[in-house]
C-alpha cells in the first residue's frame, strides 16, 4: 500500500516517476527461517505485474523442493498458456550444493556457485528478467566462492527495472551497504522450542 | 527444511506423527510491511500440498488489490483445471473496510468485521479449509470489533489439520499466547528512509 510517508526528498536529480521505477536491491537476512518465503511472496507481486521472474537457488540440494517452486512453475505455465502474469524461470544450482558443505565436495560447490553467478551476471547485463531472486546467495559470498565486490559492482551498474532480492544469513556488509531495503525476520515464539517437529506445507 | 533440532520432547501424550500434523497458529506481527507477503508465501507451500486455501482480508478496501490476490486466483484456476495444488478462495470484507478508519463508517466496519469472523468460525467448525490466512485480522481484535477470547477459544478447539495464519500489527497478548509461531519482520534499512516512493510490484 503506497501510504508510507516520505521523510525527505533525496538530492539525486531523479523525478518522482524515475524514483518510482528505480530498481531495488532487497536483502532478506537474519537467523530465522522465513527469509525465502518472504522473498518468494514479494516475487508473486512482480509476477502479477507481468514481469519476468528468475529464481536462482544457491546451495540447497536439487532434490530439495520448497512448495513455492511448484507454485511458481504453475504460474509460469499460466503465463505461457493465457498471457496472464509474467514468465517464470526457476533454477537450482546442482545436487552437489548444500549449505551443510559436505566434506570432499567443497571445490565443486565453489565452481558451481561461481558458474551460477556468472549466468546471473550475464542475464543482468542483458536485462533478461525484471525480478531476480537469488535464494541463499549470501553463503557463496560469505565463503568467498563469489567476490562480493564484483557482485556489488554489477548490481550498482545494472540498467532498467531489474529488481534483485537476495536471501540468506550473514549478509556481507558490502551487500547491506548496497541494498535499498534490508529485512530481518525475528522469531518471537517457535514451535520447535516446544518440541514441535517440522511439518510439510509449513517448513517446506 | 526439516533440519531444526528439537530441544525437548513435549509431555503432551502425542506421537511424533500426531505432532507433525498438529495444526499451527502462526502470527505475523510487528511494525514493518512484509507481514502479509510472508503469510501469503507460507500459503503457497500449503497450496503445493493440495490443501484448501482460504484468504480473508480484513479492513483493507475491496478496491485495494495486492499482487498476491491475482497470483492465488490463478493458482486456484490451475487447481480447478488440472487438479494440481489446492483450491483457493479469496475474500475481502467490503469496500467500507480500511485500517485508516474513515470517519462516519466505523459502525459498519465493526459489523462487517464481525460478520467476517462469524463466517470464518463456521468454516473452522466445519473444517472447510486447511490453511486460513486472516490478513490484517489483528485490527478488529484491537478495536474490540471481534472478541479475542472467542477467537482464541474457537482456534484452540479447532479439529483436524487447519493451519491459521494471522497478520497485522499489535497482536493481542491472548493471541500471542495461543500462537505456536510468532514472527516479526524488522526493517534494517528501507528506501522510504531515503525518500524512495512506493513502487508497484514491490509495495502492492
Amino acid at each position: 500500500m503506497p501510504q508510507g510517508q516520505v521523510s525527505a526528498v533525496p538530492q539525486d536529480g531523479l523525478t518522482t516517476r524515475q524514483r518510482r521505477n528505480r530498481p531495488l536491491l532487497v536483502v532478506h537476512t537474519g537467523a530465522m527461517k522465513g527469509k525465502s518465503t518472504a522473498a518468494f511472496g514479494m516475487a508473486l507481486r512482480g509476477w502479477n505485474q507481468g514481469w519476468s521472474i528468475g529464481v536462482f537457488q544457491f546451495v540447497k540440494s536439487a532434490k530439495w523442493k520448497v512448495g513455492e517452486e511448484e507454485a511458481f512453475r504453475a504460474l509460469g505455465r499460466v503465463h505461457a498458456e493465457t498471457g496472464e502474469g509474467g514468465p517464470v524461470e526457476w533454477h537450482k544450482m546442482g545436487s552437489g550444493w548444500s549449505w551443510t558443505r559436505k566434506a570432499g565436495t567443497e571445490s565443486d560447490h565453489a565452481a558451481d556457485a561461481l558458474e551460477g553467478w556468472r549466468e546471473i551476471r550475464r542475464r543482468i547485463e542483458n536485462r533478461v528478467h525484471e525480478v531476480y531472486v537469488l535464494d541463499e546467495f549470501t553463503y557463496p559470498l560469505k565463503w568467498g566462492w563469489v567476490d562480493v565486490h564484483e557482485v556489488v559492482e554489477v548490481l550498482n551498474a545494472r540498467e532498467g527495472r531489474q529488481h534483485v532480492i537476495i536471501t540468506g544469513r550473514d549478509a556481507a556488509p558490502e551487500l547491506i551497504e548496497a541494498a535499498d531495503l534490508v529485512m530481518e525476520t525475528t522469531k518471537i515464539k517457535h514451535p520447535m522450542d516446544a518440541g514441535q517437529k517440522g511439518q510439510r506445507g509449513i517448513e517446506w
